[in-house]
């Protein structure tokens, strides 16, 4: 790395951390809560939009159901919250939904659940920040318009805080998470007094008109209308998204770390369910509208509101609402939220990277991912999240509403097989289980998990058939292709392994009868001085100076100045009527091999090290190309006998950061 | 080379061709002339275009002196013909301008001339397919607008007709060149034969008028109109390009060869003359109009005949009045136009990559360019020769007009240099000889050469003055920074190859006192047995195994195989606290060479081979990585030691097309 490459990824990153650093301090609940809740609690930004949004398109008495819809996914949190609660206990280590799966369900599962999890934790961070953007948007007016700059941005920004390590930003959560409670707090109660004090304002888009889309002018009546309330509920249970994600988060609890972790996942699932009820029933008591295409699904007074209309998410718009105008508690309020989606997306940046560690270290995915960068940071992961992330952004042009199509279906497939998981452990836990009181128990939480499976396929299935050509197919496919590519590695690191794996001894440690010595030649210089002195010293059975003969003229000179120098190795010219070097080198290093195959060839390549990189232009590439030929022979050892151009001398092969008193020349 | 890759090569470019077939066969004059004539005759497609769009500038009456602005290009261009077949007498090794300022003036002129030509060649691409995309969308009216990508297309065509090799080619040029010199004749005779009899009929174009630009509206008179005019001699300065790429083309003559090329030149220049006098006078009899912006230079009525108006080129707009229409005679002087364009084009083909190996050989240019593909082509000077053009053509819109202007100023480089180049030849060879004959016949040889000297440097100088602000001086800043790098590049391989010699042959014969050999390990599976084995069978003085310690398990674990196996290799372990691979191993192999600075170091390093590309990315780069490292480091030799894997089976080394009867497995 240059010298200014390796500054500037200092000043991004700090400076590297020792390994014994990634032990990390652990949480009590009051820190816990928030550092873990953001994933979970950010998705009261935009699930009741989509509630409202689709009910919406059946007009304006269709979204008076929308605190029904609510309740309805409610309950399914509450259920989902219950059957993790199960998880934390039984699989405290950390390995959340991938490790149930796994374990008892098989590797074929556990994948399964793991491409939905890659998926997810990419379109958390596509979503929250496209969702931030929008909120950013109401505070910042001159943001309007360029929301997927303002999310690629973030991805970025994300993505930079994250390469450098996380570790000190648990304040951030506490800081962060308590404020958006306590705005919600406040919203709920001042949004409570004026209700029943009659005081209530309307919403500024309490006065517009709701034209509703084809076929749905009768409202939710008729099959169309069941299976628009639906779709409506499909998209409201993004809300349950994060409640899974501090199944992974088990072993940064204090102790008794089970318990903790069940509490406060309980405790998340209390508020989370009291925030989106709040929040439906203010938009209904204030008259908030909410459309996916405002231009042409909104009129004032019959007139279409056109595309000058800025429609706020229902958050903005309650805050705005109930606080009056853009007042300062308004202001904190959509900047808070704004910021918690913010820490939610950056959990994927913590969770994707363990999963890719964790799917690497298992021979799913290529080993880098499970490299720890210089600041302990799964670099490649990070990398890797923040270039998908930032595709689905721009190419959805930070559309909350279809990106949400397509993070759906991955969180409930991965809800479903860890809760089928979760069935199968009971049912084997059961089976050795001797106490009744233990036993007792025990059925208790399979029945738990058992009710969490009913309704989380029975989600699956209801988000597959109102959502599949309205994006979700996107996931599916994705899912399936990341299933197979997984299995694909698996596979080939498997062939490779027992390929590698030492099975016969004796020949292991056989050793070559003897050593030939080929050096490569092209003209008599230093370089190729300094390699026949390393092949000399070597003492090899058998030494000889090979070059390939493509002008005559040269060949001729060569000879000449080889014979002038009395040199005690012969001289081989090989025969080249196409002009190639690397064929006639190959064919011959085979030929000795054929004529004794169990000796060794070792190929002596003299190379010219240079220290700029335009130098590595004007050198011929010929030595490269053959050296990386050579190695499809077996029986071959490719030494490279480096010579250091002066050019050179300013580069050590190490960072430029560490001080050095030697210059290698 | 990938199977499918090079079997694509192999339909594009055919089998590769013997080094012996590169003697051609030589050509008879009638033969000669054709094949060399393209490049000066192609000028007469847009030469006679340019005089006129200048002197239309100051409107109708000013373009009557466009035969007299002929007259004069006329005479540079016969001084400029003779004086080239005194080079081509002198000089007919081939070696053309560029050796003889070389030879005569010395290096620096060389390159200069050389930068020049480099240009030239570039610009006789752009400018001779631009101009034949204009012809051809006169024939095809749905080319009409898309110009630029038609002579991108005509540029990706020759590139793929000349990495094929242009053997077997003479018999196009014969074809080509007499039709066009035919259709030429025939135009003449025509319109001689019309104008006479009172019956020449008007161009298109005659009946519309000229809007004199701003400045002008006076016509000729005063400092403006003299320099314009000096301006369209400039522009027409431009038919003497291709004058010279016959010098470099001496030796493929039939003996005797001076003679032969003389003649020949002497036809072209007289040809080339009658033909550009002969489409300017009828320009002038059948009242055509050319301008460089007909939209608002022509109207017609006095309106202006707006952006709808198509102009044809002078050429195409003749054919068409004298032969009536766009009749089978019309159409064929225009394709065969458009034909004579493209030879001149592919003749840069043939000379940019022979100057590239030239400057190559001579250590000005990148050595690459100095070796032949297996079409016995030099596939790459032909591909940056296409690159160049193809981003001219596209970054100028194909606009001939713009583009002579960079077009011409690199010409009257070389032809002044060259002249120059000759004084100074004849000045020196006068000195050597008795004969008073031949004195005087050497004396004549300097006076034409002295002659063509003031003529050529008279026109660079108008050509610059006139030009410079109409684009010359992007050629004037290419040709500097050509130069430039050219020097350096030299410097370069002049310093290394100082930096290589041979100095101290005692000091180049000594032997490295001992040998340490170094394994690297990660784990104990076959390929580090097989580089065990390897190391140990070259006997090294000292022979130790090394790992890294990243992972505390993992290096237990390595440890215990190790001493389970009972090796005779003593396993070292290297501290790497910020989990970094080639640091600490850089190290090591530093404390190893500067505790004994005599000795060498072998590092071994096991390596996978693998035959699928995706292969690479699921096996760390870390040994890669160290490799090119450890190559900084002096005293070391880099031993690949390969493991291939049964997915390299398929691979040799070797490409496909080759019969294989063993695989390296």
């Amino acid at each position: 790395m240059s010298d200014i490459a390796d500054a500037a990824k200092r000043l991004l990153l700090g400076r590297p951390l020792r390994s014994e650093s990634s032990k990390r301090s652990l949480l009590p609940k009051r820190v816990a809560l928030p550092v873990f809740a953001s994933d979970a609690l950010s998705s009261m930004a935009y699930a009741p939009d989509e509630i409202l949004l689709m009910l919406a398109l059946a007009g304006i008495a269709a979204t008076a159901f929308s605190p029904w819809v609510g309740l309805v996914v409610v309950v399914v949190l509450l259920v989902v919250v219950a059957s993790y609660r199960q998880i934390v206990r039984a699989y405290p280590s950390g390995g959340g939904d991938y490790e149930v799966a796994t374990t008892n369900l098989g590797p074929t599962a556990g994948i399964g659940v793991a491409s939905a999890l890659m998926l997810d934790y990419v379109l958390t961070v596509a979503v929250s920040l496209s969702a931030a953007s929008q909120y950013l948007a109401v505070l910042v007016p001159s943001a309007r318009g360029h929301e997927p700059l303002v999310a690629a941005a973030l991805v970025a920004a994300l993505t930079v805080v994250n390469l450098r390590g996380v570790r000190e930003s648990a304040w951030v959560f506490v800081v962060v998470i308590y404020c958006f409670m306590a705005a919600l707090g406040v919203l709920a109660v001042v949004g409570a007094v004026r209700f029943w004090s009659g005081d209530m304002p309307q919403a500024p888009s309490a006065d517009l008109e709701l034209v509703p889309a084809a076929g749905y002018e009768q409202g939710l009546l008729g099959i169309a209308g069941a299976f628009l309330v639906a779709r409506a509920f499909a998209s409201g249970a993004v809300a349950l998204t994060g409640v899974e994600s501090i199944t992974s988060d088990v072993p940064a609890f204090r102790r008794p770390k089970r318990r903790n972790a069940a509490t406060t996942l309980a405790l998340l699932g209390a508020i989370s369910a009291a925030m989106l009820m709040t929040i439906l029933f203010l938009a209904q008591a204030t008259g908030v509208k909410f459309v996916e295409d405002p231009a042409t699904q909104l009129t004032r007074d019959g007139v279409p509101v056109g595309d000058d209309y800025e429609q706020h998410p229902v958050l903005a718009q309650l805050a705005e609402t109930v606080f009056g105008g853009l007042s300062v508690v308004a202001a904190i309020t959509i900047g808070v939220t704004a910021l918690v989606l913010l820490l939610a997306a950056n959990t994927a940046f913590h969770g994707f990277p363990v999963l890719g560690s964790l799917l690497a270290k298992d021979g799913y995915l290529p080993r880098q991912l499970h490299t720890r960068g210089d600041r302990m940071a799964f670099s490649n992961g990070i990398v890797t999240l923040a270039i998908a992330a930032g595709v689905l952004v721009l190419v959805f042009n930070a559309e909350v509403t279809t990106l949400i199509q397509l993070y759906i279906v991955g969180v409930f497939v991965s809800f479903t097989l860890s809760q089928l998981g979760m069935l199968r452990h009971w049912t084997r836990e059961l089976r050795k289980e001797p106490s009744r009181a233990v036993r007792a128990r025990m059925k208790w939480s399979r029945a738990l998990n058992g009710l969490g499976f009913g309704l989380t396929s029975a989600v699956l299935v209801i988000v597959l058939v109102t959502k599949f050509t309205h994006g979700a197919w996107i996931t599916v496919v994705a899912m399936a292709v990341l299933f197979v590519l997984m299995r694909a590695i698996r596979k080939h690191y498997d062939r490779v392994r027992s390929e590698l794996a030492l099975d016969d001894l004796s020949r292991a440690r056989a050793l070559p009868s003897r050593v030939h010595a080929v050096v490569l030649v092209s003209r008599v210089h230093k370089p190729t001085m300094r390699a026949l002195a390393y092949a000399r010293a070597s003492r090899p059975s058998s030494l000889e100076a090979v070059t390939v003969g493509v002008d005559a003229d040269e060949i001729a000179d060569l000879r000449q100045r080889w014979e002038a120098l009395d040199l005690p190795v012969p001289l081989r010219v090989l025969d080249s009527p196409y002009r190639e070097i690397t064929r006639p080198v190959l064919h011959y290093v085979r030929s000795l091999r054929s004529e004794s195959p169990r000796d060794l060839v070792v190929v002596y390549i003299p190379e010219y090290v240079v220290g700029r990189w335009w130098e590595h232009l004007l050198h011929n590439q010929s030595a490269l190309r053959l050296k990386g030929r050579l190695l499809f022979t077996p029986g071959v050892v490719v030494a490279s006998v480096p010579w250091q151009l002066s050019s050179s001398a300013g580069y050590t092969g190490l960072e430029s950061d560490e001080v050095e008193g030697r210059r290698p020349l």
